[in-house]
């Protein structure tokens, strides 16, 4: 069976056993309880070792006394029972569980490995395995609970967005925010400890599931990180978006996810750079998660993504722009015949402008909105329309001119021939005397206000447009080269090799060997220490620059070789390295390969000097990168500008540097997994394209 | 009378005329409701040129004819009907106007006029002028509302938190929000075109209103800036927290506010260095505006401000030290007793820590929140609790284990000995029987989420820690110079005498003058074209740098002669100035004043070259500033790292080149009025201290 087979097995069940059902338990009587709540058609059998009736149903003794087939085991037991309930449970033939129990990799080593028990004795029948330390999961579209705790009530049907969460509390919160704001949901899955089901297979799952069209995470690690990048990048290509919260920015979280499931949360920022690179929607609030996800779910993907704006208030017009530019999107000018139609129709103290403030006449005639709206819409320049109104609460208030407003919007809305989004101007929630008024007019709304409104449509455009970039082809794998170099000569010429354009090396093992190749140069030269085992060259002395002419290059020779053998005497030194100085114009790239512990090797580039030491400023991928995505890299950089001249230097020619970059990532990857780093520092970028000056490769012990 | 003493007539008015009242008009009904609504004691008097009843109430023709004392009339007549309305409320001696009408400065030129004219007549009577084009005020204190739409209700009584916005509609969204969420207000003032009375006046004036805590505004532009400056200090002295939204970062909400109240939004930089540099705290929504009003007048000014996280969540503890490191706000480890302590309570599988994870065993047995929270209170490290669980809405869930929840929580907070806040996971209401809850167990909360939450306890934490440094002691204004120094010598030369360290200069009209001079430096010579006319010395050839020996400073007078008749024929031509070379070492700084159309003379620092001209990284104030201000603008560059030294080079001399960097600023006062710009660029910082290399004052046509 697949994967994706295994886990729509688990999640459309048609027969559950409530191993270790009782009615003292809040989470037994809450699991009962949802089934009925979610509308669940199937079968469900109560499992206590003492049998009688449990939750009003007679409790059969074992999964194995039940007597019919069972599709998945719902394991309440104590972790001391967890053993024996999972041999009954295979004896049944059930092939899932979904397990509740605590007391595993979260408590620390011990609990690490009786985990470590709970999977073979899953992988030695074949059982699928939801947990331990989870809550279970809703599928809303089949109606099939297994959850432990209160779901939303009451329930939303047809919602469109798969939830997955490691934190169960937290699936939990924002199922609930979620039906607050009147959006409903596909699935809720809680992984917990993810000793077999994760959430990359969740997402894996999802990416084909019908009834989902935007997926929400809920992250604190990442346990198959190949697997979640190849299940994004496949969400990406259907046009599935992703949206996830991924803890672990700061060291206190990171100290907290480890007390709370066992996680090592990673690097924040190769997951960012992940992100980017895959186009999962990062966010960092519960809030935006779901507002973000809801309009992707409602909207789809814009094409057109200028934004025009439209309220009953200035200062929210105003508030509204300000939050758009932050978000990155655009609010266009409108276009004279547009101000001269908008003209006809507003108050005479009105303007026709882009935010669109159609006054307070509006409370007076409400039509405003539905004879600007069409208008307004007909504007070439605007894609999508936003218009701030809050939508009311009561029988009273949608009976009254409040509802009048949302009705004359729900028809400006048909009428301008754009997509449209009523968002409320400060966050509230959606009752349901207010979403039947949605369904009456067909508005798309979010409770979401300003603020959140305007960062999910920012981050709703920013998915759209980098679906449409697209990703590149995987790469082939390269080669792997079947050598291991380690030091800068090494290092430069293997990279040489494998196509990336280095500065010319010359070995000089004597004054007179220095002499000649720089004579060879034309030029003057650069005179570096050769040396495996010194990694700091300029910091004992071991780098001389500009020397021009025989004397100074002999001169120089000695020096270094003094200087070093001076400092570091228990040093193999292999002589002097001979290269031409290169000075003037150009631009310092540092380009650096590293093994990230749940993503492998990943690339930084940055700006050298302060760019990089000081400000942190680097772009990061997973390797393979292609030379377009490396120009997706530059242009992150705080210091891009800088890549186009300044100061009278020209501009580096990005494309060939961009190659380059690329390659050296290729041929970080064919070194294969012992190698620990390989730096370019600096890979020296001009407008004639793009050489590296140094570079070192460090191995790990066991490489 | 003093301008705070007339607001206090207005906003506490016992006789009110509603001049213009009608059964017919929305808002005329609303003004007379809100009355009953909001309590009003006083009383009203509908007036109408026709008589009869209004409102239920029999109307005087105007209000001479009421024929007793008005403290103030609320004028909703036409714009054309204006200034009789005026002459009829001057005639009854009524000296406070709320004006409602549009149609004034907010529609362009014509209507500005009119506003002048309307401004003058309340001049002339010494009228105190609220409006026009405004909605009014509610005084929620003493219960006064002059207020022309629905208020919220119910009304929360008590509140502590004064809102002035210019945007009428933008505070009714305050108000409603604030109340939603179960906090009340002292005052909302709507201040409208600000012909009168403008938002700087009412802040000045709630300074000093007993009833209010904190002041919440919502600007579009300042009207009388060096008030609202003042004011605002006065506030931070008196520790009541100012928190503002200013519309106009973005050009498009720049464009609305001109269509909105005709308002220019000035340089948003500036704005937002006066609210660093007089305490004002600056959010961008009306959640952050509410939740940070609230959380301030409820926990007032927090000494100890490192911060203690509770949740019932693994997920939410992780967020929320997310959110707390991205607010800049401190969450300590744990002492070991304290983590003995809370071993004693916490279940197995819990682990002591902060953020503390009391776990999902809280559901079973919520006095785990009683019992942990005075032992994680204990922690010496610990200064402020924030719990996050949500207030249950409804008297069952009240009732129930979550209502049971909340007070095991607030028991604990009792217990804990230190200041606490219960904040909800996502944002969500507060309802009436929320609020009685809270009432109950005394507890703090916010129904914020995590992520407005944190921020709002970052923004808290970062106004005490200013309010504790205070502010410096305004210097004494410097002695006005009479002078107009102009081209690069005259005014190296008048900062020079305004004490002010700059490089010596000489003044060479010869080669052999030039040869002389540089030969008195004892060093390498830098060689510079003195011209009043040419402000970019370099582009044209007009600069030598590093010439050592009479020869090469010979040459170099007649080549810098040379190109620079060459390339400027028309250009006064001084002779060239010749100065010590500076090089090696040190930091270039950027210094620049300039005059703010709204704040007036205001002071950039920054790093020079790419510091300034690529990332903009400037740190800004209006002058004058100490030297103990200018250290503080240092450590808001992105690039302050650099002053500490970099790559061996040595630290610069902080203080002396905060002090050369006032004295710039004091100088450049003391030019007036006239002066358009005045750059120091660079000013060379070193570890000995600061130079003024070059500088160049601009002045006004006028000046």
């Amino acid at each position: 069976m697949t994967t994706a087979a295994a886990l729509g097995s688990l999640f459309r069940a048609r027969s559950v056993a409530l191993v270790g059902a009782t009615d003292r338990s809040i989470w037994s009587q809450a699991a009962f309880a949802n089934f009925e709540r979610i509308g669940f058609t199937g079968r469900i059998h109560p499992v206590s070792r003492k049998g009688g009736l449990v939750h009003g149903l007679p409790a059969a003794t074992s999964c194995a006394a039940i007597g019919e087939p069972v599709d998945a085991a719902l394991l309440m037991v104590p972790e001391g029972a967890i053993a024996q309930a999972f041999a009954d449970m295979n004896a049944a033939g059930v092939r899932n569980a979904v397990v509740l129990t605590s007391g595993f990799a979260e408590i620390g080593a011990e609990g690490a490995a009786k985990q470590e028990a709970l999977l073979a004795a899953a992988r030695a029948e074949g059982v699928t395995l939801l947990g331990p330390n989870c809550l279970g999961f809703i599928n809303y579209a089949d109606q099939v609970p297994i959850w432990t705790t209160q779901p939303p009530m009451p329930v939303i049907r047809g919602g469109a967005i798969g939830i997955v969460s490691q934190s169960g509390a937290t699936a939990g919160f924002i199922a609930a925010f979620a039906h607050r704001q009147g959006i409903g949901l596909s699935y809720q899955v809680s992984t917990g400890n993810e000793a077999d089901v994760n959430v990359a297979r969740v997402v894996d799952f999802l990416v084909d599931d019908p009834a989902t069209k935007v997926i929400g995470l809920f992250l604190e690690t990442v346990h198959d990180a190949p697997l979640l990048a190849e299940a994004a990048r496949r969400a990406l290509a259907a046009g599935k978006p992703i949206v996830a919260i991924k803890i672990g920015a700061s060291e206190t979280a990171a100290r907290a996810a480890e007390a709370h499931t066992g996680s090592l949360v990673g690097d924040d920022r190769v997951f960012d750079a992940v992100c980017r690179q895959v186009g999962i929607i990062r966010v960092s609030s519960i809030e935006d998660l779901v507002f973000t996800a809801a309009l992707l779910a409602q909207l789809g993907h814009v094409r057109d993504r200028r934004l025009g704006l439209v309220s009953i208030s200035g200062g929210v017009c105003e508030m509204a722009a300000d939050h758009a530019e932050a978000a990155g999107v655009m609010v266009p000018r409108l276009a004279e015949p547009t101000k001269e139609a908008l003209r006809e129709v507003l108050p005479a103290f009105g303007t026709p402008n882009n935010p669109l403030d159609v006054t307070g006449g509006a409370m007076l005639d409400a039509s405003l909105f539905a004879r600007s709206l069409p208008a307004f819409g007909a504007d070439p320049a605007i894609g999508l329309i936003a218009c701030f109104m809050d939508l009311p609460d009561t029988p009273e208030d949608i009976a009254g001119y409040r509802g009048e407003i949302v009705r004359q919007i729900g028809a400006g809305f048909r009428a301008s021939g754009k997509p449209c989004v009523m968002l409320s101007v400060m966050t509230r929630p959606v009752m349901e005397p207010g979403r039947a008024l949605l369904a009456e007019t067909g508005i798309t709304y979010l409770g979401s206000g300003v603020q959140h409104g305007l960062a999910a449509i920012g981050r709703a455009f920013a998915w759209a447009e980098r679906q449409e970039r697209g990703l590149p082809a995987m790469p082939a794998a390269p080669a792997p080269a079947r050598e291991r170099p380690g030091s800068e000569h090494a290092t430069l010429d293997y990279l040489g090799r494998r196509g990336v354009p280095v500065v010319p090396l010359t070995l000089a093992r004597s004054a007179a060997e220095a002499v000649a190749a720089a004579g060879a140069l034309g030029g003057p030269a650069v005179l570096k220490i050769a040396s495996p085992d010194i990694a700091h060259k300029s910091d004992i002395g071991g780098v001389l620059l500009n020397l021009a002419g025989p004397a100074a290059v002999g001169e120089g020779f000695q020096h270094i070789m003094a200087r070093v053998r001076a400092a570091r005497p228990e040093a193999a030194i292999e002589g002097v390295l001979v290269a031409p100085m290169r000075a003037g114009g150009g631009v310092e790239l540092f380009v650096g390969v590293l093994r990230d512990p749940l993503w492998g090797p990943a690339i930084a580039v940055g700006l050298g000097g302060i760019w990089v030491e000081l400000l942190r400023d680097t772009a990061i991928r997973l390797l393979p990168v292609t030379p377009a995505e490396v120009l997706e890299m530059f242009s992150e950089l705080r210091g891009a500008k800088l890549l186009d001249g300044y100061r009278g230097t020209p501009g580096i020619d990005r494309q060939a540097t961009a190659d380059a970059i690329a390659r050296i990532g290729d041929a970080a990857l064919a070194l294969g997994p012992g190698l620990a780093s390989l730096e370019v520092n600096p890979l020296r970028a001009t407008a004639e394209g793009a050489e590296a000056l140094d570079a070192l490769a460090i191995w790990t012990e066991e490489g």
